[in-house]
């Protein structure tokens, strides 16, 4: 037995106990004849008291100590004169009788305070000194605590926790696999699960009823930041359900998780079609923590924008505007920013259109040689406008412009304050298309995946070649405009599953050879069967209120997909690539 | 909404109530004017009746379903006339008003019942109907509760989760690694961890103080039976402790698991050194759900042998032997068969004495010719034995003669019935050796890893060479003779480390390039740490009272490393090769 407590727990009730403590030094002070330490644990600080007239020996010692030191300590709990009520253990100290060094420190590269003067580059090299700094840490307990509470409430609705293989088979249909060389069948390899999709599905086949895991996933994609090659999934699948039963019991998960990860109590969800979604955000995944919905001023269905001779708005397909509450006394020099922003080539609008509604009503925009007050009022009135809004207006071709005024909503959303991390709001974006087509491969892909069964009422569609029109019974969760999750209602027919294969582009013999086993499978009394699957880090560092997800995983790699610390990948023994049966490629 | 209710819920109170019910169809009857069907799911199976003269077209419907239909009805719960009460719903049946076929059923390879007439191979290649059998379910679902059992008590003593990375870096010291190509890395690889012992303590170092994980880990092994190249641990380290709260920590863990899985109460598990454990038992794991301890007629200690001209004896190193309870009355031909059995070339005795302790208390021997009847009762005595006790003799080279008795104890402990798999037997192994010389590479190994740490007492013998001598402060927890568990004190000092790397045959820079990263935490301040793993696979097996582990495993391997229900591995593409900078050997 090191210690009899740790640093987090002595109360004032505590004074006269004999205690033990270990820890790091975190800082020390000397005061003329005293000295203190400050001992740190994952669980708190408690003060050290030397005192120079009592023990010289002892206190001339403690003042040798560096920071980070391991420390084990003996003495007395006493009450502080100086109490820290800002510290749990803030009303006492301890008063050392003996003092032993259990291992000595070298000066960290980067302080270990909240704030640290270390870069990231070299926090992630020495990602054992960062995690010591509490907000590091505390990621890692909230991450610990969002997965034993999803646990909880997914236990408690008889969901059984299922581990699915990681040596799986590579399929070329989808994102790039890991790939793994199999010594004992020499020319062959595994392949690392993109997610557990098809073993989810045979656990339903199975009869297992309900399935989850949270589950590493590999996806050996060019890296962008924020993107990890290993990642985290709740994974999870029911069967005798519909769509319906699936929103409504992760809804329950997502309500228990704000309620007992954040203290919050979320209101019910609620749901938008994808179609909505893009007319009125240009988004799938909309952040609906402000309102500032999309108002067109000329479609196919209306047009307030005709017979005034400006070109720009006459040849465009789609002229769409957001109304910035408050915002019409943005100077010119912030509207010209806004213009910069969306002229920006990843943004890529040619230019933005704005109109103040004045104190008085009046209104004033960038376009007056053109549109008459009267024009302007009518444009206020579509918008709901109210005097001190501004109205922000993009045209061009329809999905271009409602991309570019998504990006615009959302740099609106923020410069007004609107998006404050320790709000939440979530949504559930409800009916996508089941295909969308690549222009580069001439081919339809699954927009979720080969596995997403059309809406019964569409799949007539698929026959008659209208695959544009198809939609999925297919889901996302979005929170505060991030998908977090997404499902769908599987495919359990065999020959509805060859057709989607067929329309993928696989040959009968590609998806026998890929996917037969799930094709057989679905013959031998294959359930109705959903699912979905969360991402758990990004999950997480919403809880945590910040948007990377590196500082929710304990060891990330970096841009480059490295691990610093460990300096992996790396090259491997010869012999190695012998047993294996594979050589480097020559250049 | 497919259902209402699950086909293991409904009880007489539910007696009138209109309910869907959704399921496979396990067996039908057809009873002249009635017919049956039991419909099962998950949860447990409820009757279904349709009658031939209420609805005459439902009830010929219901006669054409095949085994395995998946099925939605909806009726009437009704009491039965024939009660099942071995069933939860054997008190009601369903009087079917609706039926829908959700998915017909090809019949199945094999049936679908707790003893099947599938082999092996056919259960594999359709594991998604082997796990429709309760068996294998119901081991999922004790898997599922052991795994949550784990959790709530490592939670309660504020242990935090962490996942630790798959890919990680490739190091020779152990098995051998799973590699994985790293396409953004030409010439470089990933590896799979064999266990997260180097992450676990820079967890320590980074200050955690208490960590685990449940954890698939990786071994590219040549594959015996029931041995899986994925396999799953609970993995745990603390920091501050020493061996003593290592040992009790865990000891709780399984006393836990114990009584909220299988509702046993288990005593305090018993220590036992693993000198004393090669001595009593031939075995680091012995078996001591019965005790038959190894007794010497001869050793360096004692010597109840000599002076007879037994030259097998006589030049013995070590004389041992069991004392089998009752086993007096074993006929010539079990006798021999025991020889056999200890001749057989895995085990390797050259013979076997053997002798038999009379109602009267005289002993009859196979050496009778050598041994008169004082000396025999000589050794009667030595190993306490009873009237009708069998005595079982054999010598040789003192390891090789235990390791051989230690099978024959077991295979009597088999024959007597005291190694029932409802019983459970726990002991703590402490005091392993450090190292272990291995004649073919002629170097030593660590016999638990490199970062176990020495008996602080015994460390001065590693400068004096006495490499065998050196004992660790490691330790197993056994079950039932099997090593569920294993784990040591940790080196949290870098010099020792660098000794230790040394012993084991590193260059300097072969240890820093391999493991620096861990070296160098060591020089920041590591605290004093300790650890165990568990094998989840096993220990799941042991609980559900079984030796393999296969069907605790949803997808297992098979003996050579394949998924034969998906095909794994297989051939990739070559445009995947050319991708990761790698090609084929060339023969």
């Amino acid at each position: 037995m090191y210690r009899t407590h740790t640093c987090g727990e002595l109360k004032l009730s505590d004074a006269g106990k004999k205690v033990t403590l270990c820890g790091w030094l975190q800082k020390g002070r000397d005061l003329g004849g005293m000295t203190f330490i400050d001992l740190r644990d994952r669980y708190g600080i408690t003060q050290l008291a030397f005192n120079m007239e009592v023990d010289a020996q002892l206190c001339s010692e403690a003042r040798k100590l560096g920071r980070e030191f391991v420390l084990q300590v003996t003495g007395i709990v006493k009450e502080r004169e100086n109490k820290n009520l800002n510290l749990t253990t803030g009303e006492i100290e301890i008063i050392v009788e003996a003092l032993t060094v259990l291992n000595e420190a070298k000066t960290p590269p980067f302080t270990i305070e909240d704030t640290t003067d270390g870069g990231d580059d070299l926090r992630m090299k020495y990602r054992y000194l960062d995690i010591r700094r509490n907000p590091v840490r505390n990621n890692l307990i909230l991450r610990h605590q969002v997965a034993k509470q999803t646990r909880a409430y997914l236990d408690a609705q008889q969901f059984t926790e299922v581990e699915t293989p990681v040596l799986i088979k590579s399929t070329p249909e989808g994102a790039r696999d890991f790939v793994v060389p199999s010594r004992m069948n020499p020319g062959q390899f595994y392949a690392l699960p993109q997610s557990p999709q098809t073993f989810k599905q045979l656990l339903m086949v199975a009869g297992l009823d309900r399935y989850y895991q949270i589950v590493k996933c590999f996806r050996d994609e060019d890296l962008r930041a924020d993107r990890q090659p290993e990642f985290t999934q709740i994974d999870c699948e029911m069967s005798f359900v519909e769509q319906e039963d699936v929103l409504n019991m992760f809804e329950g998960l997502v309500k228990h998780l704000f309620a007992t990860v954040k203290q919050v109590d979320m209101p019910i969800v609620p749901r938008m079609s994808y179609a909505d979604a893009m007319k009125f955000y240009g988004s799938d995944k909309p952040d609906t923590r402000f309102e500032m919905k999309f108002v067109e001023l000329k479609s196919d269905q209306t047009d307030l924008t005709f017979g005034k001779e400006f070109k720009v708005f006459d040849n465009a397909e789609l002229v769409v505007g957001i109304c910035a509450k408050g915002a019409a006394s943005y100077t010119r020099k912030q509207l010209d920013e806004l213009t910069d922003f969306v002229k920006k080539p990843q943004i890529g609008a040619t230019g933005l259109v704005y109109a103040r509604v004045n104190e008085d009503g009046s209104v004033r925009s960038s376009v007056d040689k053109f549109y008459d007050e009267a024009a302007l009022a009518n444009w206020a009135k579509a918008f709901e406008a109210q005097p001190n809004d501004l109205l922000l207006i993009l045209a061009g071709k329809a999905d271009k412009t409602r991309k570019a005024l998504n990006e615009l909503r959302l740099e609106m959303g923020s410069r007004l304050g609107l998006r404050n991390a320790a709000n939440y709001s979530c949504l559930w974006v409800t009916d996508f298309p089941l295909l969308e087509f690549n222009e580069e491969e001439n081919r339809y892909f699954a927009m979720h995946h080969p596995f997403t069964s059309p809406k019964p009422e569409d799949i007539a569609l698929l026959a008659e070649g209208k695959l544009d029109k198809v939609r999925a019974n297919a889901y996302d969760l979005v929170i505060n405009g991030v998908e977090v999750g997404g499902g769908s209602v599987r495919i359990f027919n065999k020959k509805l599953q060859a057709q989607m294969f067929e329309i993928l582009g696989f040959t009968p013999e590609q998806a026998q050879e890929q996917f037969g086993f799930l094709m057989n499978a679905f013959e031998y009394g294959a359930p109705p069967h959903a699912g979905i699957a969360f991402g758990f880090d990004r999950l997480c560092s919403l809880f945590g209120g910040e948007s990377s997800i590196r500082d929710f995983i304990a060891f990330p790699k970096n841009n480059a997909g490295r691990d610093v610390m460990i300096d992996a990948p790396s090259a491997i023994d010869e012999k190695q690539m012998v047993e294996l049966n594979i050589a480097q490629r020559a250049k």
